[in-house]
């Protein structure tokens, strides 16, 4: 067995991470360093100013050509530092593929080389490189994390939001479809509408063509647009509320530290200081509990 | 009386319910088996689907035949699943109307033969027995329950947004009735205009066209603006943050009862109950309190 | 000194109040009774329809006639009451003046000869009778408290908006008003803009606009839209939430009683029910009292 | 060293303030009085009105030299406080520019004759000086306090939202550009139009038109919709909450001392310290104790 020093310890994105026993620690150690992340970072940064410069059509060819050039280089330095990152792993490759950053930013540089010639695709790998930003912002991570955490909530509410379209989608057809073809003719346009109603954009132009078809379109509208209103706003709303929640518990956790618990255990350090423990320290000891649990009740 | 085993139990959307003796044993249980549920969510999608297919005016008639005709075997099933529902309860038939959802079930089913040849009717029935696959849906559940806990503040608010409406409404109407006929000439156009306006569309131009016949318009719209925007938004948070609260506390209540203090507590007990404390029980003790700080600590 | 008896008490809108001496009982128990104020409640609302008919321009004379008759007749009712009112008040007729709504029924009522002729500002009267079916609404009245009570943050709020849309309001008129002079041409066109923008709508049309005028457009308005749209919510966030707050400080204050106080009382109770106190007590009291407020504090 | 007396010290918006040793204190008593304060408030409002009625261009050549000779008055008293200011810092005027309300006075001041014949900018120099009102309102220190707390969540949102808008302004550039030229032709363009989205505004156009170039559209708007809209809200929340947080907690802080208990405690103290307790004593307890369940359930 190996020995450990400070040197097999890096931090990735923020975290404190143990290096594994077949890595190659010299190259490991650079690639985790600060100084290669903010490098990595600056070389992103500039990609992203250069791919800014192309979209604007009338530059004069020769910036054109060295912008173009430079977008090159970056994809050099893309390309170097993901060989570099899987060298690193020393004899077991395949471990580079167990984190999810590792394998997005395989896929996309080596991705370029096969949809050469396909400019759409090409430029959205272009993008898809400056997504890697996001690593190195912490908010990102938080934000990510709340999302994730709350999954379950917002996909049964997204399920029932999906469902409400359809539902409505199906009355709208059939109340207005014939009459209204561009609007509301198959469930696809219908659907298309409601979507545009969720912004509360154009809501008095489908009102006044659907009133105009049919009566029952004042009722279905302004159901619609209060039961999805307040639907998607509930998901919003607690979304937001159940981050910030989670976000000032871990906060409070830390801050309000476990004092009572603190007690008790002092109390038991004391009680069997002195080696011996009568039924009457452990009578005390008992109170001491109740009272907490009293405490922890009432909260 | 019978013996009760557990045959005599089924899940019932979720919650385990007793069968009554009156009702047939082997129909009601295979009735409520999960296998039979999901058979009947998805002759529920399958409709969902040839109705969805339906809306597109262009296909070809052969096609539509076939989807047609799958129309007509899904409400096949549903007669059928409704007849065999209704037999499981034996000797006492008329039970099966004790549930809200089996008088929808049997009212959207019979009243379809009711209205043959009124398409739109038919078209409408046709969609409510979409709706059927709510019942499956646990959010749904949980969304409808926080519904109903808070319908008494919502309907009075309710019914003070329509008292708003109709104020508002009269004094638009007195104010501009005379010279904007379309927008504010009925006590209907006027509170039509003003619903419009609750989504803040049409705004510009409900300001403009009023200024012009009458400076009021002004601390008209503004007021109304401001006062039901006001109160739709205190009706729509207050019920996203009632039914929050009650689903956290309710989470709270089984969480954090304090098991992790009842098992130091009965610990002690333990302990103790012999009238004879080592110091390895204490120790034992120690450790039983450090673990819990460190469960405080987690959360 | 009159005996007091259950014949002296009156329910006056939810609450259960003391008559004044001076007032003339049986009137006075009248007027105030159910009975009646559901009658004047159903005569608010006839009248609210005869109004709502009369808005629709092509009735039959008949049917108008009938209609303008029936307002009448409400009015009457309205005279007869309010002077009966005020006959209850007995010796001292003043005191009817002592009440808001007393004052606002009577202005509303005695107004109405004195604009005799003068079509709006009688059409305004007649809705502001309509006015006082509000008093029969408890929920107008918890919010309307709620919103008295967060009155002195709301008018700071108010003003604090006001003073940002004048000096946008200056900064818009100096940089768009020579080439923009119907949105931006005027101190007061230009706040109208900014008012409009409130609600988020035209926005595109104001930035297409003013861009090409002065590049400034873009810091301008966007600032303009999240401080004032920030400004704004937070103003109606905080009222909202605090009504909510109280509310439930309110019903919690209620349900979860001083049970801490409560056995404190009662070993108050148990310490001096033999009559004697000793000091070992007044001890204990202490320790419960001590206990008592770290409970406090750490809530 | 000097003597202290209750003349050196001064209210500074609202804060009790020793003066410096160096300061000429009978200048600075007067400056710092609520007299002056509320002179130079009421000149920064007269000065307000003048430039208000200076916007409007058709007022009579005599009302406008009134109005602008007043404009300079107002503009001179400006001058003189800012002088008499800084001459009472006495000996250490470079104190004067430790304050950054005083930096920002002496910048729009000085700033005046430099400009001289630029209009735009003595324009919004005017405009500042009405700025120095903000002063005055608790309101606005309350509110950019807390923004100012709020600042590092708030600044790592920004960046997140500037992110996204360049991200999403990227890919719109690629799939649009070439066929809408106008809305997503240029990174610059398509930012434009994801701001302009950000209010929800125009909505339905951008759809329309992107649908008709690329399929993709939808996914691309629907998800930036959400995304940021989410974002936005987060932001926008998660700030009002905080400050209302942070200003409930100072205020519960303040009235929540558990005051009542202190006086029961206290009671007890006094009660048992002559080492007699009489039935009296413990009466007058018991009253005390009920007295504080009154004032607990009133709560």
């Amino acid at each position: 067995m190996t020995k450990l020093s400070s040197k097999d310890y890096v931090k990735v994105y923020g975290e404190v991470q143990k290096l594994a026993d077949y890595r190659i620690k010299p190259i490991a150690r650079v690639i985790h360093s600060d100084t290669f992340e903010m490098l990595i970072a600056l070389v992103i940064v500039v990609n992203a100013v250069c791919l800014a410069i192309l979209t604007f059509p009338n530059i004069d060819p020769e910036t054109r050509q060295l912008v173009l050039t430079l977008d090159y280089v970056c994809l050099g330095i893309f390309v170097v530092e993901l060989i570099v990152r899987m060298i690193s792993y020393g004899k077991k490759p395949w471990m580079f593929f167990r984190s999810g950053w590792n394998i997005f930013d395989f896929l996309i540089i080596a991705a370029t080389p096969i949809f050469a010639g396909q400019t759409t695709i090409l430029r959205l790998l272009r993008i898809f490189r400056l997504i890697r930003i996001f690593r190195f912002l912490p908010e990102v991570r938080i934000l990510s994390a709340s999302i994730v955490k709350s999954m379950r909530p917002l996909l049964s509410m997204f399920a029932l939001i999906c469902l409400l379209l359809f539902l409505y989608g199906m009355v709208g057809t059939y109340l207005f479809g014939a009459e209204l073809p561009v609007a509301w003719g198959t469930i696809g346009a219908s659907v298309m509408s409601l979507v545009i109603l969720l912004t509360l954009e154009n809501f008095p132009i489908y009102l006044e063509e659907a009133i105009a078809v049919n009566g029952l379109a004042i009722p279905f509208l302004l159901s619609y647009v209060f039961i999805i209103v307040f639907t998607v706003l509930n998901l919003l709303i607690g979304i937001v509320l159940n981050a910030m929640d989670e976000a000032r518990e871990e906060a409070k956790a830390k801050e309000k530290a476990p004092e009572g618990l603190d007690l008790v255990s002092q109390n038991v350090d004391e009680i069997s200081a002195d080696g011996v423990v009568t039924l009457e320290e452990i009578k005390a000891l008992q109170q001491e509990i109740s009272r907490l649990k009293k405490l922890l009740e009432q909260k």
